[in-house]
């Protein structure tokens, strides 16, 4: 089976949720598995000069009608957190203190979140809030807490975060197949035809 | 029938022109004209604090991948100009000069001179540069190269630029269909089906 695809988000971007909804399923149709890694996108704005869209002016109003069209056209929910974009700290480093023992819980747990988040409007800033969502899967809420405040599960996620950097990666979401980086959620339609003829 | 769609776009963005290789088409599949109105992006940029993308590092490595490979996706030709992102106000003059008294001339001359910079690499800076690519479309090369330097034609652009930004118009291309404002060339396939359902 070939390598998995690489799906580098932000639970903090709009976009990574769009393109969480879809990256599974798309990479399934050619039997492709999906590794999710969160990253922080504060050091990749700070890289590039640039700054959250949300806080742009002109941005934003194009946003706040863009993001919710975008949803309706892929069929998927869509709400506006009470604040946004967060950082999104905790449910990061929960993913990462997964991941190693159990990758498929620790993307179930990032899926769950990244729905909660973008999906349904919850918040997702603190380790409660991120443990609440977890409880469903089986995850020990009080460990969670306890984990996501560890120097080793911080640091684990400094580290994903700069070689995410080292990589070239400055934006959420930004998928990678087979070495082939696609940034952003509207780039879909072309990873899919990636997919398909092996590169074009 | 329908109202056009309003194209906006800036002749040194390369999006702006995969967007032009497909608009006057897809409009025309739902019955639509297209009005196309070249601006210049750099007051937007002021106004929304960004950078061409090609002078941040980390972007640029991006764009050398994505445009051709999006161009590819297209089946349209790319080439990467010796310099660019250039000011193109002599296009965008010509453009305007033009439109009133004969609009498809100047699509046609838009259509020419954008294909020219991004489908062969021509430089299109100079009012003479930009009058050679007219010159098969009939346009006098005199005439085009006087206009662009007259005190009316600048004003003009400067007013549509104006007119563009108060539209809250801050990137190339920029699509509008009855008022629904659509970004990026990556947009195109929700433009269709916006035309298509009458809004979703």
């Amino acid at each position: 089976m070939a390598a998995p695809i690489d799906f580098y988000f932000d639970f903090a971007s709009p976009y990574g949720y769009l393109a969480s909804t879809r990256i599974d399923a798309l990479a399934a149709r050619y039997g492709r598995a999906v590794t999710w890694r969160p990253i922080m996108l504060g050091p990749a704005m700070k890289a590039t000069g640039g700054r959250p869209p949300s806080t742009v002016p002109l941005r934003k109003t194009y946003l706040d009608r863009d993001l919710p069209r975008f949803a309706r056209f892929l069929g998927v929910p869509f709400v506006f957190p009470p604040d946004w974009p967060v950082a999104a700290l905790a449910a990061a480093r929960a993913h990462y203190w997964l991941t190693d023992d159990d990758p498929e819980l620790a993307r179930r747990l990032s899926q769950a979140v990244i729905n909660a988040h973008w999906g349904l409007g919850r918040d997702i800033r603190e380790p409660e809030q991120v443990a609440a969502i977890a409880a469903p899967l089986g995850v020990d809420g009080d460990a969670l807490v306890a984990a996501v405040q560890s120097p080793a599960v911080k640091e684990r996620l400094k580290a994903e975060g700069e070689a995410s950097l080292a990589r070239g990666i400055f934006g959420s979401p930004f998928i990678i197949v087979d070495r082939e980086p696609f940034w952003g959620a509207d780039r879909l339609d072309q990873v899919e035809r990636w997919l398909a003829t092996g590169g074009f």
